[in-house]
């Protein structure tokens, strides 16, 4: 099995390592990631420039590795097409410092990383630890091992990746594994206003994450509750946006629309 | 009704200027827009810098505008939290210099503008005109009127947007508004290899979209379809990528996954 790993905190961050250590285990492992820290950088694709793969000797790893200076989804296109010559079984991006949970999957330039590999037709994995400060992410590479297993055997619908989000707990505090839906993710937000030495007006961004996922149920099936509860989430996500399910309503306020009423 | 008009062109587009406009004729309307062009940028947040507020006059309208120097994202937040003080009934994002059709919303700015609306609570629609070229905004400013006025008149449930993509035809060849699904957009990409002048290698993308629309059917009931017919696209949107038709089917993976088997 061949497998390209990448993520968007940079070549040399710990998480990073640690996945290309633990996939190594299964598969002959190519490390594509970006020069430095990408997150935050959503699904962006460098268009403008060309793109440089600079080959980099991992620390301690016996793993190819090449450092590439765009985004989390560059480095799987031009890892696929490039690097690897087409000749890739699957995608896994991470393992990212700090979550992936519920609405904040559209920000994370680790899933876009593994979205782009959905969109190449790949199995593709995001794992992230649930922690900013936490530098051991051992277990997180034997969960990622396991579940990447579990995902070549049984397979997904095409478009579908696997977001994996893994509590930073010793591991004999860890539940178990559970599959979920993504929470909401709201901020009670607020802006604070200062006066800069001018006398002008500038404002700060505040507010806590809250987990809103009481919107359908009880908020017990989410990916936010799964790791809150020590248990490993594992969420299908797809990134079809559409309400399929309001389509038929929403077409029904235009029955009678045609040229003539706009 | 109060009306939040926003973008990810700059506060001084075309687009912008005639959605103001069009939407001033059906409330009282407050543009809080980029200073600057903010296309492409996801759904980015300033979390670590703070935020100015500059009042502007726009060109031959008299209505209240406001400059950020944020994210399409910040600009809706800002200015619903700080500029309107929260008496905001609907968000409206665009027109967008552009198509923004099919897996591509993932990294639109301007979609991820009424999406912010959509956190909030509000209404909120996108609002594209499918050209880079045309500099003639006022049918897509008819077309966003009216679909505001049905979406007050019906609403959408919690955490949906409308996504409205409007060929650059002259009026009388539009067919019609029709309500579609998201297309799914590949691209047929490689990348060129050249040399640089020390004789180093570097890749630039090339490649032309792909709708590759026949994943689910026919693809006649896409939005990519629907302007490629010169039908206004209306595609109903929600920010919740998980795959929940899949969830009990992963959940078979693990069902005797627990601490000891990871």
């Amino acid at each position: 099995m061949k497998i390209l790993v990448c993520n968007d905190d940079g070549i040399f961050s710990k998480g990073i390592l640690q996945l290309a250590s633990s996939m190594s285990e299964i598969g002959e492992t190519t490390v594509v990631a970006p020069d430095d820290e990408r997150s935050a950088t959503g699904h962006a694709i460098t268009l403008h420039k060309p793109l440089r793969i600079k080959p980099v000797n991992l620390p301690k790893l016996n793993i190819r590795a090449f450092a590439v200076d765009g985004t989390p989804a560059d480095c799987v296109k031009i890892g696929y097409d490039i690097v690897m010559e087409r000749d890739v079984d699957l995608v896994i991006s991470g393992i990212n410092r700090g979550p992936n949970l519920g609405t904040d999957v559209l920000y994370s330039g680790t899933v876009s990383a593994a979205f782009e590999g959905a969109i190449l037709g790949l199995p593709s994995i995001a794992v992230s630890l649930v922690s900013y400060d936490s530098d051991d992410y051992v277990f997180a590479g034997k969960v990622a091992v396991k579940i990447a297993e579990k995902l070549m055997e049984h397979g997904l619908p095409s478009g579908a990746i696997l977001n994996i989000n893994v509590p930073a707990v010793p591991e004999k505090e860890i539940k178990g594994i559970k599959t979920a839906r993504l929470g909401v993710r709201r901020y009670a937000e607020n802006y604070i206003k200062r006066l800069d030495p001018r006398g002008k007006p500038y404002y700060w961004l505040t507010g806590e994450a809250i987990d809103d996922d009481m919107a359908n149920g009880d908020g017990m099936d989410t990916d936010i509750t799964a790791v809150a509860n020590n248990y490993v989430a594992v969420t299908p996500i797809h990134f079809d946006l559409t309400l399929h399910s309001y389509i038929e309503n929403v077409n029904k306020w235009f029955q009678h629309s045609n040229k003539i009423d706009i």
